[in-house]
Order: C-alpha cells, then sequence, then structure tokens
C-alpha cells in the first residue's frame, strides 16, 4: 500500500522492537531468531498491521513475520504492534516481540531470505491489483511469476483476500494454471459461513462496498 | 428443470425431427447418427433450449446434443428447434436436425451412452443447485462424482454457468480437487468482456436479481 511519509519513521524502525534490526544477519537463517519448533506464517504486505498483529496475538505458538517493503508502511504496522501490547497491558511486549517481527523486505527477493521449506503459510490480503495496463498483470502477487517463487520456496498453504472481482478472477486462473488446490472459496465472505476471519483495516472499510473474495490454495 | 406438464408432449416428442427417437440404437455409436467427423458438443440440461439451438445455429460444423431427462422439457426445447428453423425461413429442418438432436437422458447414464472421447465440450449451463440440505450436494452436476464421469469419457472442456454463489463457490473446489485448471473465470459475466455469451432464458430473466457466474474447465 501507499501511505503518507511519517516524520517518525526512522526514529520508529530504529527503536521499535517488532522491527527486524539488522536482517542480513538473518538471510537464510531466520530460524536462528525465532529460536524455537514453531511453524512460521508469513503476510506479504502487511498494510497498516491489524491483521498480523490480531493473527498473531491468536496464535501464540507459531510464528509470525509480516512483509513489507515501504518503510513507512512497516513502521505504522509495527507501532500498531507495539501499541496493542501497550493496551493489553500483557507487560510482554518482549515475547511477543520474539514471535511477531516486521521485515523490511522485497516480495521479489523472498527467494534470497529465506529458505525452501522454511515458511508453512503465505497470507496475500488486499495486494495490488495493479488495474490500468495489461502489462502491469505480471506485478501481481498472485501473478504466475509469484507463485513460482511461491513454490520454489516449497510454501504448502496461501491464504488470499481481496475486494477487486478482476484480480480475483485473474488469481484463480493462475493458482488453477500452475496446480494449485482450492478450497473455501468464498464470493461472499463476509455473507459466508467462514468464522474465523480477521479483518484488515482496508476491509473493514472497503466492505460497505462490494464483497469480499478469499481462497486457500494448497500445494506439496 | 421442473415445468408444468404439456398435453403435446408425447405427440412432440414422436415427431419433432430434432428429437432422437429410439435412442438405445445409437447408445455406444451416436458417430452413426451424425455420419460425419465433426467434434460433438453435449449439454447437460438443456432448459427451455435457446442455449443449444442458438449454439448450434452460431457453429454448423459442430454436432450437439442436449441431454435432458424431464420429456416435459425436452418436448419444449425441441420444439424451440424447430420453430426456430421456421421461422428463419431456412427450410433447412431436416438439415439442422442433422447436427441437433435432443436426447432423453439421465446425466448419472452418460458413461451407458457415450463412448471416451466422443465428446468434446460439455455445457452446463444453470443446473439445479440443489440448496436445502447437505448430503444433497452430490446431485450437483458439478460434485466430484459427476467430474468423475466427465472425466472417465475423457471430455476435455466443461463450460459452466450459473447464478448461484454457493454453488460457483462449491464448483470451483470441486473442479480444483479433481485436477481440471479453470480459465476465463467470471464473477459477474455480463459486466465482464467475454463476448460470444449466449444466454439462456434463465440467465435473461435472472440475471437482473444479481451477477452469472461462469468458468471454463480443461483437462487431457
Amino acid at each position: 500500500m501507499r501511505i503518507r511519509k511519517k516524520p517518525w519513521t526512522k526514529q520508529e524502525l530504529a527503536e521499535n522492537p517488532f522491527v527486524l534490526r539488522n536482517p542480513e544477519q538473518y538471510a537464510r537463517k531466520i530460524a536462528d531468531y525465532f529460536n524455537n519448533d514453531n511453524p512460521l506464517h508469513l503476510e506479504l504486505g502487511c498494510g497498516k498491521g491489524r491483521f498480523i498483529s490480531t493473527t498473531a496475538n491468536n496464535n501464540p505458538n507459531v510464528n509470525h513475520i509480516a512483509v513489507e517493503r515501504e518503510p513507512t508502511v512497516l513502521a505504522v504496522a509495527a507501532r500498531l504492534a507495539k501499541q496493542m501490547c501497550q493496551a493489553e497491558q500483557t507487560e510482554q511486549t518482549e515475547q511477543k516481540s520474539a514471535q511477531l517481527i516486521f521485515l523490511e523486505l522485497d516480495a521479489a527477493k523472498l527467494c534470497d531470505y529465506f529458505n525452501p521449506q522454511e515458511i508453512s503459510r503465505l497470507y496475500i490480503n488486499f495486494c495490488d491489483p495493479w488495474p490500468r495496463r495489461k502489462k502491469w498483470a505480471k506485478r501481481r502477487l498472485t501473478h504466475t511469476n509469484f507463485l513460482k517463487i511461491y513454490e520454489s520456496l516449497q510454501i504448502p498453504e496461501i491464504f488470499f483476500k481481496t475486494d477487486n472481482r478482476i484480480l480475483f478472477e485473474f488469481s484463480i486462473n493462475q493458482f488453477s494454471e500452475n496446480g494449485w488446490i482450492m478450497r473455501n472459496i468464498s464470493l461472499d465472505l463476509h455473507n459466508s459461513n467462514f468464522e474465523d476471519n480477521v479483518k484488515t483495516e482496508y476491509e473493514e472499510k472497503f466492505s460497505k462496498l462490494g464483497p469480499i473474495y478469499r481462497l486457500e490454495a494448497y500445494k506439496f
């Protein structure tokens, strides 16, 4: 997502305990950071961060990483994670930040950073649909080129949500073409039986304008 | 579909040149009827018949069969095919009926009637979504049990339309689980770029109430 620049971005990124500092230190050895055997779930593009913070809170036995290439977005999302800890008065910021981290990284470079079989679930929520030009379709995070990256990392599950009909049609085609098995398809998530939905800030706002689409794709 | 009984059903089925009489004569040898090398496209459940008659008219080099288990529905659809010929004053009823026939048959018995590789495209338009009971899902023409019938007949393409969201979600899951590759997905067919749509009577009527969903599924 795009967001107005914040004067406090740099300081937040330097001080927030949820931000992974010196990320190059953990390239291809992220297991050293978490230092446990829990599965690793990754959100690609974290927006304002409510989804990943809530999901991490609900699943304490899972390691979570929010990957984001825009520093300002990363700072906003990490700040929310910190605020949620303070609001809960859990005084467990240290413990929580050991289980949820924010990483500045471009999705196209996932393979440089992670090892195959390291990530056991990928969340893609309301990614940019790149609607204007046909040739921009390959920038979509569900384009075959990206699916091949996820495949090379042997990610077995992808949970995908969007409010963009054209992007969802495109994504079903791409998943299908690339041999992913789709399950639990929702063409109107908020009017479906699906119970465990964690809404993103964007979803909260834009679901009034039309249906939210969701699918799960499996491989391996 | 269900339809009020017509007093002229029996006579129509006996006299209409588009109705395949003595169908047992062509069981497992339908090629003898058409007596040409054209591909065979089959509609499963023909409703009032406009779709298959129009599609047959638009594609003179393809053999078409409309399969329907309700005699009254079959009679209504075959009557329309005859009327369309007369309206066009083509005086080619004989020629047209050599290329489009209506066959009384239950979808579950397709394998008894056709040989593998005989059917090169299947149309399923607005089939009964069987919404009331969960256990009725296996009656849906896109349930795995039916997909296995189409697979055993080695039908390489299935073109599917519905206005029922739950049925469409279910169908994507079923096609995906069974290894069919989906293409040209439309979640709102009438507001999409798809140009060759032939509307059924039902579609004309109910598209005002919500979107029409469509997909193409491929195998072999």
